[in-house]
């Protein structure tokens, strides 16, 4: 079984129109995974892009919510906001998925996952599980979680795939990006790091001077290194372009061009 | 704690264009909830009306997932399509209780439910009770249902009810209709049943012939009798008229015009 990440970046436009969708992107993804499928199992998790990030900014969601009742209540409108806007992202990927016949069937993360200050603290498994016994393809998406420290929280596509990984053993987690994968130095700068061993990873984020949070909302690429090391304690780790078509199929292949994080 | 259910002959005509939604007849609904809200909480649940029922007639899903790969992968579609419909109809609902300052949250039922011959097998409570906490409203649906037994089926809104109350024990369960409540003869005519003990529900489910299976794929009114006589074991039963302003109002007071079952 292998995981696939699709990153905000990759089929979205951040700095573009709100929830602008890049329709041929995501339908190139869609087409690789269809050679694949069903000879192999796929969980795909979306990240939110010009869809969820504007609304969860706007609203403050990750403050959690406060005592005050006419605050905490415009909290609320935003958390479910946020998740509408995640849902209109998510329909998009349903409908490109579909239109190359697969089976991919929207699970709403917010609906099974409870987090604690973001971290995943339940997450409940079973209709992911028995989408994959009966051949689906289950579509999760970085989306609002109800939390126990703050009441609400965000929880990033990323630490989702964390969770997934630990709990289903997959095969391989591939991480599509705007970039051709991990960089020492800025993405686009520096050299492309095409293998990496999960004990270099400490040493990398050093060097990339990953102390202070990301960029955005879910945190950027130090957030995703960190997440990666976790996850490597579990399965095979790929950075890979999404937006370059042949990528992602080298990368279930397993001999493609990107970023390689092995165990 | 309140749960309304919103029939799907309330908000839409199953008879009329694809996935039409009667805006004015739900704002109304909002506005009397908002009324009660946050003094009471409320779950809502709705159901397909003319969005998810033409999907799960065309594609069969109640028939389960057959052995032949081709014909489940055309079902394993429309599966998908029917839970993309109810979540469109979904959408309506949030956006327009939002608009009446109401933190309707959405949960998709098929995310935390499964079901063994179309019964709830497995319900995950967990965060439509962290929601309620909150002071959110949750907002479930029938939906699509992966099923232990067909491995797809189709879960009512009329069974989710039944397990929420059985589970979280409501103050009150309001159906809302297209007509003024439970005859004693066809709906519409014969005499409207304004009291009805829960003991009493067996002799008029004979009365109504109550043998075959409803008219559309969740069943008709013998279906609401008999999931009704469930839930009064846990609550007092409401059946008003959704569509007449006014009427849901009178049911949360408990003076309202309509059906009322006692346990």
């Amino acid at each position: 079984m292998i995981i696939v990440k699709v990153g905000g970046s990759v089929f979205s436009d951040k700095k573009g129109e709100p929830e602008n969708f890049d329709h041929e992107t995501v339908g190139n993804i869609a087409k690789e995974i269809a050679k694949f499928y069903p000879h192999e199992d796929f969980i795909i998790v979306h990240g939110g892009g010009s869809f969820g990030h504007p609304e969860a900014k706007k609203y403050g969601i990750r403050e959690g919510l406060p005592e005050d009742w006419d605050t905490a209540n415009f909290k609320r409108i935003g958390f479910t906001e946020t998740h509408q806007a995640m849902l209109r992202a998510n329909a998009n990927f349903i409908k490109v998925f579909v239109r190359e016949g697969l089976p991919a069937f929207s699970v709403s993360t917010s609906s099974v996952f409870i987090t604690e200050n973001g971290e995943v603290a339940y997450g409940d498994m079973e209709v992911v599980e028995r989408l994959l016994e009966l051949r689906f393809i289950p579509v999760l998406f970085g989306d609002v979680s109800i939390d126990l420290a703050k009441g609400i929280d965000i929880l990033s596509g990323d630490q989702i795939i964390t969770y997934l990984a630990k709990m289903l053993g997959p095969d391989k987690v591939i991480f599509l990006m705007d970039v051709d994968g991990i960089y020492d130095g800025r993405p686009g700068e520096g050299r492309l790091i095409q293998n990496l061993s999960r004990e270099e990873i400490d040493s990398l984020l050093e060097r990339l001077q990953c102390t202070a949070a990301g960029t955005d909302v879910t945190g950027g690429i130090c957030n995703k290194l960190e997440e990666a090391k976790k996850i490597a304690e579990h399965s095979e780790v790929w950075f890979v372009n999404g937006k370059v078509p042949g990528r992602l199929s080298g990368a279930i292949r397993g001999d493609g061009f990107g970023t390689r994080i092995s165990g």
